[in-house]
């Protein structure tokens, strides 16, 4: 009766979860599914299906579209895409009577932020977008939260440090300092951002260098992410530059790094990119590759323009000694559609006139992961060679 | 205008975030809170609530309690309880008119096998139970998620390992093999079990030694949990027990470890208590320190009972091999109510017949994560000592 007792406990788990979803049928299309017997509408919306452009008043953003699901009978509802998915990493929610719902079916999820979705990939082949996100039968590198004293900020923090395969086996490595944005913490690269996975692949194939990777948290007054028990913030201001030197204090003391510019690299996405501009310039001749990813030249809540704050002559002076300094790699990479497009069309001009030498990377969409993702790659591939 | 889009982005992300809930008041009851506009019955279900026995034929087991939230306007539901909630860790979650809903408004959740929850933690006072649980303001070890490679089970495999604070500088320390259950994965003692903080909290309070905690993935078919795109598995068999001797090896030669039974110990719970109890015995001399949590000594799935698991020859001789060595600490805990008791009382009747020398400690309450919480904490300040 015992060993039945514990059989039947399986069962009803499993019971609930004999749906499939999503699935990447043969056409390429995807299929989502969800039993949910009692309800009157059912909805899937994600970043698999175009963004629609949303307005209120003068404000102009962009959101993802939502489907309808239809019922297929036993409560169970469902939708496929009406084209071919291409290779990516997508996240989704199910909406059941306007309650947002996650994938019973799936495992892989994610938090962005205050933001929970569920995650599936494609990936047709090998080497396509998708295939680099996922984990393949390589050497896989290491990933550790560690907890570093910040005497600047006045507490511990945890952050995220990626140790490539073989670094137990000794040697020094170079260092990319890899920061998130706004509402992220020190998780967002490793879950969504999937810079494990990134780098686990490019350093398998011979692409990218071995580099230890640190992930920081850039919420200047929190210790971690909520989920080692730190309150959510959204901070924005320069005190977490200002204590960047804490962490490349720690990195030194505990980890065998390569020291100097050509071993050192900094790059962000939105306020992870201010961050990386801003402790850039603070440090002249620390940083040898510099990558700005649909940076937020001027905090994004600031009211000072990205053309004023150029004009300072702090700023003006902190780039004067970062680009005589000779960085190997300015790097500023951006979609189209980004509402920072502006900012950084600015910072370019602004180098241009001064004759500062950077490369600049245009990409297709807005400031989303999927660019992220893609600018990580192709800045990992550029470095430490 | 575009500083206003983000704003209102942003804003358009805490709409849906400004409920507080759980919310633990004053008087020690607990209100949880979601706000649904459209639902018509909202309930809330969860380990805080007194355990239901169900029955089915001659089955019968324990589920939690259901309690119907009451709507208070604004498309808000809420339920108090009734009662104050004792300090611990709580998992839950909503039912929204029959659809599984997670707390939108608590950031905290965690995955234990198939299933996804929200969970909070009660504590009233330093070292109490739920204290334990939460990250203070101590020294902080380090969690990593490795991979080892098993050439018993021909793949690498992921595991975490955590490293007290003060390892990166220098010394060797002693090692906890620390196992989970049937249905988990790596992740699971991190998480739910909040191994980390429980063991930061001991070190730094004196009362456990620094060691090394080792948590593998106890399913011998896959490589890592889901969550490193491994698919699902809940295997039983004895492949995980004959491949125990990988794990040692990779932590030999990539950890600073103390050797020796005087160094070692291993436990687990429910699956991984077979396991510790299968390893234990297959490697007499290895381990020192041997806790068994809840342990289903026989497989649950197999049709063997623990009197004719403990008549085979090959099991006398083992465990006869494994009492000669004089393990400093043979620890068997299970709960009053757990439905693999008699499993272990018939195993503690052999040990008394035998004269092997064991320590016994009986909880109130099943098979669930509280009582493993507790055995933990018991354990790692009995050993090494």
């Amino acid at each position: 009766m015992l060993l039945a007792t514990t059989a039947m406990a399986q069962e009803a788990i499993h019971q609930q979860r004999t749906i499939s979803s999503p699935v990447v049928n043969n056409d390429g299309t995807v299929t989502f599914r969800i039993q949910v017997p009692n309800a009157k509408e059912v909805k899937v919306t994600g970043d698999f299906l175009p963004k629609k452009r949303m307005q209120h008043g003068n404000n102009v953003w962009e959101v993802d579209s939502v489907a309808t699901m239809q019922p297929e009978g036993k409560g169970v509802w469902s939708y496929t895409t009406g084209e071919g998915v291409d290779p990516e990493l997508y996240s989704y929610h199910f909406i059941v009577d306007g309650t947002e719902v996650l994938d019973p079916s799936n495992f892989m999820r994610s938090r962005d932020g205050r933001r929970y979705t569920s995650n599936f990939i494609v990936s047709r082949s090998a080497n396509d977008t998708g295939w680099y996100y996922q984990t393949h039968d390589v050497k896989h590198g290491t990933l550790s939260a560690v907890w570093y004293d910040s005497p600047t900020l006045g507490m511990q923090r945890r952050m995220k440090v990626y140790t490539p395969a073989g670094y137990e086996k000794g040697g020094k490595y170079p260092v990319m300092y890899l920061l998130h944005g706004m509402m992220g913490d020190e998780e967002a690269w490793s879950t969504l951002g999937r810079s494990v996975q990134i780098l686990d692949n490019l350093i398998a194939e011979g692409k990218a260098q071995p580099m230890i990777v640190v992930m920081p948290n850039g919420n200047d007054n929190v210790q971690a992410s909520p989920e080692a028990d730190s309150p959510f913030s959204g901070t924005l201001n320069t005190r977490f530059i200002e204590s960047f030197p804490d962490i490349m204090a720690y990195m030194k003391a505990n980890y065998r790094i390569k020291e100097g510019a050509d071993n050192t690299a900094i790059c962000g996405l939105s306020m992870g990119g201010n961050h990386t501009f801003g402790t850039s310039k603070m440090l002249p001749g620390k940083f040898g590759y510099i990558g700005l990813f649909s940076a937020a030249v001027t905090l994004s809540n600031s009211r000072k323009s990205t053309y004023d704050l150029l004009q300072e002559s702090e700023v003006q002076t902190q780039l004067a000694q970062l680009f005589a300094s000779k960085p190997h790699l300015y790097w500023i990479a951006i979609g189209k559609d980004d509402f920072l497009y502006q900012q950084n069309a600015d910072l370019r001009r602004y180098l241009d006139e001064k004759g500062y030498k950077y490369e600049y990377r245009e990409s297709t969409g807005g400031h989303i992961w999927r660019n992220w993702r893609i600018y990580l790659r192709e800045f990992a591939e550029k470095i430490f060679k």
